[in-house]
């Protein structure tokens, strides 16, 4: 057997995580999502940078104007990352700086995630695709108007390459396997948080072999 | 303190069950719920009748027609219950054997299920209620042709004081409490079968009993 | 002018509040809201009593079985509450020590969140209100299999003159003014937790009062 | 690195914009969005032909019959646009003074929206692949049946190489960086105006900036 | 025949127009229905009160917040209505300014909509019900969280009384007959703003006065 | 056992039906349900008419507008009924000449549907019950801007004693036993044409009598 | 200018139509689309066989089983067309009668619809792409039992170069030019029956012609 | 005529089925579909592998932990089936005992479902697909966070050449002829239990065989 498909799979050793104007402001206008999920999403975005300690660059447009700056939190994680302030530039890419920084990680697959989906994040994925890069959009922590957007958005960019992931995705693809560093006690905290279904299911769990009873089920249900 | 409000609450000892019409063909029109729920579900509603030991009636609107017999499952979990067939009426309140079957159960209490909703369900819910039965509809093993049809025929059986409720509110109504019988023996095992996310959850919590290692997630999470 | 309608309103002097099985394992079978917000909404609820110095009891559903116990975080809030552990009863009110420390209180107006929204919610409320309590349902931190009953079993209580009441109408209802203790200084950190959007709004608009520039629209606008 | 996708970008110098059939008539039978919404939408298509300075073409399909006038506003601004009125072809290309208007723009790149989605904008778009035009179909300006319709042509489209944008992707790819001109001070009252998201973001922001009070947040969050 | 039900019903000499906290911040965390669809909207609520010459009260909740102002076409509309800021009262009836308003207007019907459906305008309303006025909630113009909390919020206002209206509605309730004035050479450019499926039927239909020709059906169909 | 409810039940010799606005025009502007189906729905609610021998009225708003005739089907349906012309009156009660026609039936019970649902039909349903009239308004064959309003306006009518039916459920209480003429004969062509879901099971029932082979399933399943 | 893109479009003198298990039973199955308007799509389906004269070939899969036969009304449409009744085969391309039959019509365009999308359409459509076919699914007329079901398998046929069409862009497609024959006489007929929405916008145009009066809105609007 | 398209289709003599992850506690986190009919689909997915007598291989992540072992059902139905546990690999592709068993089935085509789909399933698929297999997802068998996310997984997948296909079309691809063994008397108990829609049909007709009476449509409907 043989197949012409390569499977491009995140390698936290080649990866860069991108935060796209994932601002206070611009926050307002993203209602692909409920709001409490939606900031929920971009804090373990960011989150993950730090956890599988990626290069991490932030960067915001006209953050003075009503988009506003990055949210606290997201500053707070990546205190010593590089901060591009566009000052006019839609897509980052037409920025020279962001374009050294994205160059001096010297990484070739990029993860990012952006507000709004269709213009901050599209722009610069596709031409990212263009420069070369693999790219994997973390949809999401990415927002729009609505969600019939967002979808065409992501459609936009499959067509040029770029792969589009859950953050369970993103997370696992990097994690690998739950005996690696970051495995089982990095990342059951941070999907604790994250994804709480998760993090009730292991609560629950933990809950049972802290002297629990059995349900009252017949054995072999 | 003081209120005017009575709660009315099944009581498996002045509880009747009542099947209308929940017939193979009439089962194809109902589109209020996915086919495979709510065949669970009105499978779950003749179930409660058996675990509870309540008098239980059948009835079918021409079932020789397209509308056809009950489903072989209902037949044979109640050999032994009267089965009215209707050759005309659509409300069976209107047919004489179905008046007099209600009757002979002395019981004030109905809980019925039927389709559709509407029609089937709601003519026989109204005519109960005049004659001065406390009626639960339960809403889960009833279907009719979408979900607004359904809502809005059971606001006009509320106006008339019809309580709805859910299969689990029916169940757990008609237990009161696990230490019961019928409780946790009797009713864990329906749960599995007819709310399987309860029963997953059981199943889970039950392995984790028997050799589940931890999480993972630190202690007081 | 005249009105026979009197308007019930929460009086964070008269009320008390209740977290009904509000649990790790009954958590994991609601989703009539997404897992993220939900979480965000039961603890929500929880803090409510912090915050409004509230008489707090806390209830669970055989919790050392599939339920689980209460989510640390709600724990942790009110370590001084009474518990009351059920063992067989589903609905609070049965169980006499519930019921001791419901008056225990000596208030008469009860906000209560629950899982599930039709059952331990609904059954409890339906008992508060013939007991001739004001009952205030918090919607958003009670949960069940699905909307459609969630809407189901909210309907049947208002039948009962039961209120249902979002998580902000619970929180400014007992506010009732942003000047007094608890007012802005609590609320507002609170918002910015559990209704982010509003917190958000917040954020931007502060970040604009500290070096703020202006948008680029005419003054008019 | 390399790579063989190239990022095929909206360009203000080499666009023209199309207003295809967007009639008063057909207008009342697109429903894949609300009609408030998708009547802003359209008069923002056209709007954007006005601001970049496009090349901009209309046609309508028997204008006389039940299809109805293209809307005054659009007519209004645009005086000096040919206005095509095709009395049989359904698909613009098949009319000759169509495919000359075309030709004489000189440029490459196609933005076009129309009713219906499915039809008048489908066959077009696929025509101009043919003939070698780079199209951009303005999603939100288009309308047809219902969303299912819509995204299945969409999908069409997609396979023949057409990119699918948002208004804000259209507006924002044409211009490109908010210091240029058309920019902040040509699109901020654009956006105020069709997306007021976006308007009342910024008409908040130059509030605050106006005598605006702190929020009551505390400073770090 | 006989009947003890009464039809409270809108009278254009009788009602007042209260505009609740409609406020450019507040605006944004209103998410029941789409962004242009409710701007419209609650412009069309204060132009209601200039067409139809009602006594229109403005009032606002902490505007030099994050709140904000309301719209600057809402002041516009009424530069000579009173506008009670209010500086912290959560429910505008707690304001002796604002019941002081109310009172002057000499006026028993209410007609209001505001931000958020569930906190602003329910707990007027229902405080206004209390006080003996006739209250109709415009439910196009107010906004909230989502679609299910605006629902419920409006199930609690029906539950004392209050009826809920939508645009189309209070507008037609208050001209009853286009042979009045305000009537049809009102009314029409209304709905042409507003009301755009109604405008564009009206506009095709126009047109097809200047100079239509037949569709091409067959006479009779 | 007794009871304070009656069941006001639809009696065909009682009964009269309305055909309020249901016009070519305002058809347009309907879209709580889809087109196919909704103008399905308006045949069937005049073809009850017909069908049932009820006295009934037809009525339009203003028809050389905008808004149009009456559909050419149900003015064939109808050759002798009164089409009363409104030429200003919203609500049709406010015409002398609609309120003789009424009274002219000499019957009680008024099955309406009307174009929208929440002016015509609502401000009509409101009168008519002042009036003391049994209101019966057939949901399906009611239309309006969109599903939200629809429903809203079916509570303001319901919390006027109004009955809001579905088609099946207008059709079935006027036949109440499959016997009756009209019965089997008149009403199996009518839902085979309105309800096509029971017409396929009739037409698959009947062409398994005429020849079918089994399906192969066992005989006891 | 270049392209490498070749617009395969629908020529009625290439194409062929199937009828493809378009049966009375399996249509009780399909519930991706509402029963009133699919029972039209599929009558509408066959009906352009007969208006542009394609060949059609009827097929069914086990008729005289559950399936049940074709509806009377298409038999009634194309008397003279092969109807294969397959007694075994799923996919229709292995029966040698229905190839022989696709063959003996010298057509490369096949327009086809069939329950389910997922199975008899895909399979069949995936088979006529190996052999070499132009495909065109007819997405309106087909159905299966979910939408979700429904456009994941007309993407599994868009990866095979299946293009997928709604019933009007089949229509226009085939029609081209509204003065072909069939054309406006042959087509609004036709689309006044399936697509209401647009007949009756056709129905208003012409009543207006027949003595309209104007709608009140000022000129320009 | 002549296509570069290959049908690759599933043949019962070269698939082998996957069983990913489908454990009790995971279930809990899959709610893209209800839990009932998800319940269904990953048993109906195990018991193909069984009447088709295809090569089984099951396989779980941390099965000790809170994933919970596989459902009690699965394993009885496959007890001879190699069952892989993984003890950190998250995608199974990384486990060498799993690919080990994949190489020894001596298949290549691969059928498969997963919880989640974004991860286990979708990392497999990538995997399989890189590999040189044949992939085809069974989508309702498979469970992921919501539905977005599950269908951006598949699109992942598509765009690597998996198949996705639906319960229905993975039963009769490899089923192929109901003539067949499996065929009629293996799939139609199958489709009974697991698409009750289909099996109620064959109910029906079969008891419409064993004296049924006529509709009462008259012939030739």
């Amino acid at each position: 057997m043989s197949s012409n498909f390569t499977y491009d799979r995140l390698d936290k050793d080649k990866a860069m995580l991108l935060v796209i104007d994932l601002q206070d402001g611009l926050y307002l206008i993203s209602r692909d999502r409920g709001p409490v999920q939606f900031k929920a999403n971009i804090l373990a975005h960011a989150e993950l940078g730090k956890i599988f300690n990626l290069p991490t660059i932030l960067t915001t447009s006209a953050q003075t104007g009503p988009n506003g700056p990055l949210p606290a939190e997201i500053l707070a994680m990546h205190p010593d990352a590089p901060l591009i302030e566009r000052h006019g530039e839609v897509n980052a890419w037409d920025n020279s700086d962001f374009r050294a920084a994205i160059k001096a990680t010297g990484r070739t697959q990029v993860i990012l995630a952006g507000i709004t989906t269709d213009v901050c994040a599209a722009f610069l994925a596709l031409s990212l695709r263009e420069a070369g890069y693999s790219v994997f959009v973390h949809s999401d922590a990415s927002g729009t108007f609505d969600q019939r957007t967002a979808i065409a958005a992501e459609d936009r960019m499959r067509a040029a390459g770029v792969q589009v992931l859950s953050l369970f995705a993103v997370a696992c693809e990097l994690m690998r396997d739950w005996r690696n560093t970051p495995g089982t006690n990095e990342m059951m905290p941070f999907f604790d948080k994250y994804l709480p279904e998760y993090g009730f299911l292991a609560r629950a769990h933990d809950a049972a072999l802290q002297g629990g009873t059995p349900s009252g089920l017949p054995k072999a249900s």
